[in-house]
């Protein structure tokens, strides 16, 4: 026989815990249970930074970013460079880039990727705001920085095309062996593309 | 350089979510871009799952256990043998007896275990508690079902010694391989356990 460990209310708790990513429901209970017992510094901190979330976060209307402000804080920053803009998959992707500091230009965000499978096409992505956005003379580059996926490829690939038209140049990120990283860990593909795309000292 | 990816509310949220048990600064962030992005099947039920929590959940004042009453509804529950108490270190061991189905008495969750070096002495834990539930005639047998670790195996010493005045029966849970345990993958000690306490077929 199995029975309901906790009552209802930790149980609710417990199960939407398990929705987030990375906690499995063993994973979510140890959380659950941490808020319960760390209510000050913990359940308390949370819930208000959640309200925080739902009361003034927003999605930029320009490039699908989440902000307080809409245009957001990156689109409205006159320093960066606004002859280029950075296509991401995700707003996760946004953030990998901004934290490494290698980007001052401005960002689109398509919200995810082609998958034809999954029935996501390119009407289900932010893309016609993006083919909108990226005409010469203020945009002259559109630099893809997508996953090195089959879907991240393709969907690569379909924006290629869509924007030629609009005669604006088209880049995508280079492959190669990962900083740090050690060749006999490395998959072929990546070994392949990374003496295909070497350079002399 | 370096920049603040998210804005202050988002890494703040970020940040919280990242003193969860099981989750990292890396899946932190994921978890905050899933409660942002979905808002209505995420972000405003887990706000309400803590509001409930932060309202209605106290603390069992005879069993150290969690519940929306106290003597919560373990403890009040007539069917229950009330001849023997199942001493745990935390409510997570409880709900795990409970999830298997194999307990059919009350607790006694002692929240946490002996550890001299962290400071965490008898005093910190539910044990005067204990001792004073733990007497006959009502009460003939507390079963220790303390981590097989050294300090659950200490904290199992001490209870020992502090119960024996009672007269009440004080049992352990059996060591031994594992249901579906592989030997090959097994520590020594379990093997040493296993063989020490084998039993005829």
């Amino acid at each position: 026989m199995s029975r309901k460990a906790a009552g209802p209310e930790i149980e609710r708790l417990i199960q939407i815990l398990a929705r987030l990513p990375g906690l499995g429901s063993r994973s979510a209970r140890k959380a659950a249970l941490s808020l319960i017992k760390r209510r000050n510094d913990l359940l308390l901190p949370l819930t208000e930074a959640l309200n925080v979330a739902a009361e003034r976060i927003v999605t930029c209307d320009l490039c699908g970013n989440i902000d307080t402000i809409s245009p957001c804080t990156i689109c409205e920053d006159e320093r960066r460079d606004r002859s280029m803009i950075v296509v991401v998959e995700d707003v996760g992707d946004l953030w990998a880039l901004e934290r490494a500091g290698v980007v001052n230009a401005r960002y689109h965000v398509l919200g995810g990727q082609l998958s034809p499978l999954d029935g996501i096409g390119p009407d289900q992505l932010n893309i016609p705001r993006l083919i909108e956005r990226a005409r010469p003379p203020e945009v002259v580059e559109v630099l893809l920085a997508l996953n090195a996926t089959v879907e991240g490829q393709s969907t690569a690939h379909y924006l290629r095309e869509q924007l030629a038209p609009s005669g604006v140049k088209v880049s995508v990120l280079q492959q190669g062996v990962p900083v740090g990283g050690e060749l006999d860990y490395l998959d072929e593909g990546t070994l392949a593309a990374a003496i295909k795309a070497r350079r002399s000292l």
